[in-house]
This record gives structure tokens, sequence and C-alpha cells, in this order.
């Protein structure tokens, strides 16, 4: 990934107010599917509190030649066909809209095709093929593990394995989908009961689209696994812990998960990405290194996201009294993932596993080192035996209904115009 | 599922053979996906040794007035839009394919879309949304778990939980694929090293393809459970032992699985298994009763299938010397599922998944309780420790380049014309 122009933290556009937002100013520029009212899904880029319809304005000409490839997968209801071409073709179009954008003379060409965010819906951005969920957190790995095993929390394979399992796609919904409060076998003092979780917590991840393709049998090497990375979201892994406890073993976590996965609706390119590269977090002293399949100078010293993700509570007494969501953890991504991106993709099709244009990686719950940083309930109240008190005077051990809970996430770095991702919400309605 | 003239033992079509073929009789009329050479992929049904084109037929009035959605979907290259009708217009179709390959009158009019079925080529059935896997086969789970816990082989929630986890849809292939041998990280004296997969295994399954849908939220009970299971399928779960025992704490299975999964291309339809239900292995005396959710007194009673399946192995040296495969396990359906496919649908739906057609679920391996039905090597080895002969006078503790492994099943049961599935198969190749 090149940094360019559209980089350019003076750069600005007509749009009005879109300097000033801060998650969606020029230099961002994500792809997502969004409907206008009454009208049918489509590509656009959100640009301060607007929407450009990317596929009106390339059909307008708006956007100049564009290879046919482009043009006809700019017209298709998801981002799947944009995300098989070549990375050349999206960066292309992220220069095109970018022109289109900030030149004040193609203001009345180009205006048209700008919807008021507020009027649209937005929708899951991709068709995904297969959902996989990585472990890549070590903080929370941690965490959990201690509360299993005190004397060892990580497991002998943590600090060779990129730990991941699969996921169900079917349920990753867009940011807003309800979040009904899951039924399942739970263990009790009595035996085994089937009824609605009692401890039902969020995860926050950052999901990563893959763009591009390998043929089953195919392994992608770590030196271009950063590349088959197309965008970056939100995700909020939802999870019902009483069920988990009770079903995991020995096949890992199924249920427990599988009601629902929310990722946010914007794809934050890795294009866009590009000037938030830093180094990854450091191996400590003592750790093995990664296994030759693994390692990459170009990975260690720009594998890390400089990305800050944030999850913010809301009860419903909070919502009713006026007071601000609450911050219940902030964490940077580098300092939180043990294993980069690109070590993700390249440990995933070690095996020849193919991925495709649409599937989904979670890192595995972001959790920091230290106290506020901790990305789920288990380990900030300590799996319920220390709960937290919320400005409304309530306490949490974990969700109630009528909770809200929203991620947030910003890509900074000194010297650069820093980015966002747009909420990743859900709100906890009762069991049915 | 009821049983009509569809399934009169003694009904024959007037397909040169059809009623000689051991797997595809009149009684049976799986539904696949074929081409005819140079030809595009369309929907097919299996008659003796040859493929009937249903879209054709059907264009050609040759099934007589159709529903405007059954029409379509008959005109797809997946089977997902036939199986997201109701079951009524899949046994409709079922009910005019069966009159027109017996009604000799109309042979005129039926015949020219016959295909020599040595001329096609078959492929994946459906567009899988998702993959899960079971663990039903208790004799199987039992095996596992006495390798790694001699005391206590079964988990404490193996007898409440329908155990499973979500697999890899991508790399679900149809038999014939290519089996390349994994590499992965192997756990070794010197620790982990990324090499080719020296414990190459196979796994013998039943897979379930989903029929209809059911929204995110929304249970399926278990009454309702075993119509939503469109058709059966036989399923290979190629498994790399040595990752497998490295990668799989604490999150279960991922690069062990994820190289491929083989399934047989032939659908044989819940109608066509409508006569071989029996009742589903009894519980052991002092075994808990499944909860009321999985509790169903007609599913107590024909939860069961008597579907009996083999898993034979021929080497490349057995092959050359013109010896016949080697039978390595044989074992009744009903004999090694603990849970029946209804109580995995109402245990998968628990929670509100939502499943749609063209899901996969896997049965887990099906192992009998005695020797010779031992459902993979890891068992018929005991973990590679006690060798198996085969013909040849080689050994095996586990699949070496040139193998090839082909499971087959029969339904079958007396007073009824016994119906197969087709070969599921694959042949080890060596390691890129």
């Amino acid at each position: 990934m090149s940094i360019d122009h559209t980089h350019d933290p003076q750069a600005s556009s007509w749009v009005a107010g879109a300097d000033a937002h801060a998650d969606f100013p020029v230099q961002n520029l994500p792809l997502g599917i969004f409907s206008p009212p009454g009208a049918r899904p489509r590509i656009g880029t959100a640009i301060g509190d607007h929407i450009l319809d990317l596929a009106a304005l390339a059909t307008a000409g708006g956007l100049g030649a564009l290879a046919p490839d482009l043009r006809a997968a700019l017209g298709a209801p998801r981002l799947n066909p944009l995300f098989a071409l070549d990375a050349p073709d999206r960066r292309h179009l992220r220069h095109a809209v970018f022109a289109a954008l900030t030149d004040r003379a193609g203001h009345s060409r180009v205006a048209p095709h700008l919807r008021p965010a507020a009027d649209c819906a937005l929708h899951l951005p991709f068709a995904i093929g297969d959902y996989t969920d990585f472990y890549v957190g070590i903080h929370h790995a941690t965490a959990i593990g201690r509360l299993l095993r005190p004397d060892h929390p990580l497991l002998a394979n943590y600090k060779y394995v990129p730990i991941a399992y699969h996921g169900r796609a079917s349920s990753v919904q867009v940011s807003g989908a309800a979040v009904i409060r899951p039924r399942g076998q739970v263990k009790t003092g009595d035996g085994p009961e089937y009824r609605a979780c009692e401890r039902l917590d969020y995860e926050v991840e950052l999901g990563l689209w893959i763009a591009g393709g390998n043929a089953l049998g195919e392994v992608v090497p770590i030196s271009a696994a950063s590349a088959r990375i197309g965008g970056v979201c939100l995700l909020n892994d939802w999870s019902a812990r009483d069920l988990q406890v009770w079903e995991y073993q020995p096949l890992g976590p199924f249920l427990a998960k599988n009601f629902l996965t929310t990722v946010s609706p914007w794809v934050v390119t890795g294009d866009a990405l590009a000037p938030f590269r830093v180094a990854p977090m450091p191996r400590p002293a003592g750790d093995p290194a990664p296994l030759p399949y693994l390692a990459d100078d170009e990975d260690a010293r720009t594998g890390g996201l400089a990305i800050t993700l944030e999850a913010r509570l809301a009860s419903r007494a909070m919502r009713e009294g006026g007071l601000a969501p609450q911050c219940l953890s902030r964490v940077r991504a580098a300092d939180a993932m043990y294993w980069t991106p690109a070590q993700m993709v390249a440990h995933h099709t070690a095996n020849g596993c193919n991925l495709g244009p649409g599937d989904l990686l979670g890192t595995g719950t972001l959790s920091g080192a230290g106290p506020g940083s901790e990305g789920s309930l288990m380990e900030l109240t300590r799996a319920g035996s220390q709960p937290i008190a919320l400005a409304s005077g309530e306490s949490r051990r974990f969700l109630e209904d009528g909770d809200e809970v929203t991620l947030h996430a910003r890509a900074e770095r000194a010297g650069w115009r820093s980015i966002g991702f747009g909420p990743c919400t859900g709100t906890v309605g009762a069991a049915r």
C-alpha cells in the first residue's frame, strides 16, 4: 500500500462539513452499500454527513473513464465484485472519487449524486462467503485463560499458532440489527436447562474484509498476505457466556456466538489505512520468533494498525435520563494484537484453504494490557464477580435488556488526518 | 414425510438397466447438478446409469404443469432455489419425474432428455451458505475421547448437547476433487514446524442439506425440524491429525479440517428416504432424557436412518495390481447417531440461528460399537499405534500419497427397494 496525495492532511472536499467530520473526511472514502429512500441497494462512499452514489456517478461519467470490469462491479448491490478485482482497480476508483470530491470545478456534475446519510439505509457490504474469527488479542486471551487456569493462562500453542475458528456467516448482520437475547442450554445446579441467556456479553473486534481469491490448495505467502485485506470494519462478537462454558468442549464455541455478529457498514479500505500502518506489538523477550511462513520484514515494521477502538454502553435508563453513553474500554489495535492481519491471512491459507472476496476475518477481542482497555464484560467484571458502575447508578455484571452497546474507532497518527469507521451498534431485546 | 406409490418396490422404469441399478432405481430419484459435454450445469436426476435433464424436460412440457416458482427453480444452475420452495413443491416434482420415468407411453417424449452419466460432469449441488459439522457419532466420540481420557472418554455435556462446530464452506468440494496433502504447524520434539501433514485421515459422515429458511431469531421446534432436511449426501471430513492436536485448543479444529471436505454429488431427498426412517439408537439405561426442546414422540419413533455406510481404501499399489478396494468400515447410521437429524436442526436453531436452503450439516464421524465399524483411521489404528494390513501386503497407520478413499451408502429396509447414494471419493496427492 502506498501513501499518495489522497492522504494529504490538507486536502479538503467541497462537500459541506466533510472536513470537520470526525469519521468521513475526504481522506477516508470508505465503501459501503446503501439505499436511498424507496430505491435499491447500491455502492456508495461516505463523505461527511453525506453518501455519494458511486454507481450513479459512474454511469453519469463523473468518475472518468473506468475499465469495463470496474464499471460492472460498481453496478452490483454488494461489494463482492469490486473486491474480486485487482487492487490497482480499487486504487484507481479511490483516486477518481477523491478527484470528484475535491475538484470544485466538477461540483455541479457530482453534487446531484450526493444523498444525506440520514435519509439512507445502510446494508451488509458483502455477501459473506465464510466468516472466521481469530483470537489474536493476547491480553484478552490471557485474561480469559486466567479465569480458567491462573497458573498458565496462555496455552502452549498461543505464541506459535494464530488461533482461530470458523464462525457463522448467516448471522453476521449490519450495525443496528436487533440483539435478541438468545435461549440455550445452561448448566445449573439441577442439571442443564434450556432458558434465556443470563450472561450476555459483547466483544470488541476489528473485522477484515478479504479481497481477491486464492484457489483451493494455493498458499498465500506472508509477503503477499497484506494485499489480500481489502478493508477493515468494526465487529461486535456478541457472546452468551453461560451457553459457551457448557457447550464449548471439545469443539469450540457454537450457539454461544452464532445468534448474531454485528459489523459496521463502512469498509475502510486498505488504501485509506496506509498512513496508519505502524510497528506491531513487539514480541516480549523470551517469546519464540514466528515460524518462517509467518515472518516478513515489511510486516514486522508496518503490520500494526494505529486504530483506537472504544466500546460505549448506554442503558435504557441512561438514554431516558439523557445521559451520554459511557466508555467501557479504549484500546489501540497495534497494542492488542499479537498477530498481524497479514499473519492471520498467511496462517489461514497455510494449508491451502481458499479465501474469496467478501470473506470476513475477525481479530478476536481486542483488549489492552491495563485497566480501562478490557474489550468485554467478561474481563471488565471478572466473569461477573466484580460489577461495574454506570453513571445512572445502575451496575452491570453482564448486559441487560435495553442496553445499547456501540463500538467506535479511529485511525490516528501524528501528521495525518485521522479517519473513523462510523458506529457499530446494537440494543439488547428480551428473549422471545 | 409420507410413503406413497413412488416407493412401491415393484415399480420399474423403462430406462434400460435402471431397475437393476443398485443406487439409482426409480424409487430414488436423487437431485443433483450435472453438465453434459460442452454444456452448462443444470439440474438432473440419476436414473440407473443415466441422468435425466430436468430443466430441459420441464421446458419441453414433459413434467406436466408446474407452478411458476418450481419451473423457475428448475432452470437454476444450483439446487438452492428448488430447496427454498415448500416441501410440497419438491414432492410434486418427485411425482412428476416418477411418472415420466415409469409411464412407458411417454417414453418418446422423455428419452431425448436422458444422458449417459458416464458422459457428464457432476458438480457441487448447492452454493453452500454455511457448513456446520456435528459430533453425534457417540462411538466415535467415545473412541477419540478414550485416547485422551481413558477414564471418562465422553465429556459431561455430550449426552445433553448435540455438540457441533462451524466448518468451512469454501473448501467443500464435490466427489473426485483432488486431496492435496496439506501443510501446517506440527509439534515436534524440537518445537513446532511448518511441514507436510503426516497423519492424514478420512472421516465417514452423512451430510444433511437444509431446505427452507428460518429468520434470524426464529427457533425451529423439534416437531418441525425434520421437514427442514431436504436431502442427504455422503461426506468425507478429511482431517490432518497432527495439525489438529496442536491447534485445536481452546477454540476447536481449524486448519486440520478446512483444506478439503468432500460430498457426494447426488442429494437423496427426504421424500426418497421416507421408508427408511426407523427408531433411533435407544438411549442406554441411565442416560438423561433429552431436554424438552430436543424431545419429540414422532422423532423418537422414526428419527433414525436405516442407511448403511462403508469406507473403502484402494492404495496405488492395489489399483495397479488390480486388487479391489478394501472395506475398512461398515456402519448403520441409526446405530451410530446419538442425536437424530431433527435434534441437530432443533439444537442448531435453539438460539435463533438462521439456517437457509443449501446449508450443510455434517453428522460427524459415524462409527459403530464394534470392530469393523470404525469411521476413521484414527480409530482403526488406535491413533496410528496399530497399523492395519492391506490386501496388497502394505500397511497403513494414516493415508499415504496415492491412496483412494471412497464412501458408499445404501438405505436398506426389509420390504422396500433399497436405494444408494453413489460414491464419494478422493485420491491423496503429494503436498505442494
